[in-house]
């Protein structure tokens, strides 16, 4: 039992560095952007190899410690949640590369306007992931909904940056490369945010054993 | 045992319906955008709930199955495989969904070129998830890496259709918005595939106990 505790509390602990480790990388593709800062989107780069030998290593803690410890009802239900956040932490890891690479590309070009809605909403989504990851841990049911909540900010920032960008283009074809860039890059931090949702509805689902998802049970 | 190894292929088979609908309403999706079909889109709609209903049923299956059957190695790996799976198959539907909202949006519009495009890679990657899946229920790896394979035919086509509507867009203002619709609808047909290519990397890992993520012993 003491053991089981102790590889639970390891895994809280992995789960949390890894996040961490993936907030830091969302939080400099949106610097390297906005910044054009390329020392950072060169750090998000090499993060990324981290980050995907953190996704192997919880698998195979999840893994090992089910087969030892054949866990029961409410900590199963903690187990299968691990598994589903390790594999959102991951892709969001991905999309910080995804963003970067645009940002590299963009480096070298003259500024867009509307840097500052990217700035926001890739904070926004930041505070996200670490918000969701805190209620993973502490198994806290407010702090979840508090993600929850954030998720029609993200949308309406999302829709005002591609609503400029569509602007901009329509105005001047030397600025569309450069304007889908930006559209691009803030579905990708929408995405990130709608990672950390499901983190927060499966934290629901494991701390009151409903299921938020799909918008079943809402306010229960 | 018995009762494990029919409890396992009660997984497969909810795996395999599940991944069916999914399917489906990829292909439909693709085809009420390219052909206006508006019943197709309503059929993507209406078959979202049940694809919902099924993630929570599976995850119901893959908790009590290893609350009562503790499997150990190699059938530990089938069932974490099960529970990445799972999610993915929604994902792939909600991406369904979004493509035929932006079909709704789009089918009072004129015409805009590139269907045809968009038709391929609709059918690329509808080939990629029902392959995953046969890849998943047959343990069989050749499948997996026959999706593995693909994804580099899905990247070409979406570069293809960006290109065109770029220039689309540089062309007449008056297409940015359509154009743009193409470019986004096309980036979630990607992800489908991506959520496939998933599904094959944990496919490969559960057969061979290697993996396959991140590039690693791609050869092994």
């Amino acid at each position: 039992m003491r053991q089981f505790q102790e590889e639970l509390n390891g895994l809280n602990s992995a789960l949390q560095e890894m996040g961490g480790l993936v907030a830091q990388s969302i939080h400099r593709s949106v610097l390297s952007l906005v910044e054009k800062n390329e020392d950072f989107a060169h750090q998000v780069l090499r993060d990324e190899a981290r980050i995907d030998q953190m996704e192997i290593q919880i698998d195979d803690m999840v893994t090992s410690l089910i087969a030892r410890e054949a866990p029961v009802a409410r900590d199963m239900r903690f187990v299968v949640v691990a598994i589903k956040i390790n594999t959102d932490l991951e892709r969001m890891g991905d999309m910080a590369v995804g963003i970067v690479e645009r940002s590299l590309a963009l480096a070298r070009q003259p500024e867009t306007p509307g840097g500052g809605d990217l700035t926001e909403i890739g904070n926004l989504v930041e505070s996200m992931v670490l918000t969701s990851l805190d209620a993973f841990v502490q198994r806290d049911e407010q702090l979840a909904r508090k993600v929850l909540a954030s998720d029609d900010g993200v949308d309406l920032l999302r829709n005002k940056i591609t609503k400029q960008m569509i602007e901009m283009m329509k105005s001047d074809p030397a600025l569309v490369q450069r304007a889908l860039d930006h559209i691009l890059i803030a579905r990708r931090l929408e995405r990130i945010g709608d990672h950390a949702t499901n983190i927060a509805e499966d934290v629901i689902f494991m701390v009151k054993g409903i299921d938020v998802r799909h918008g079943a049970a809402a306010e229960a």
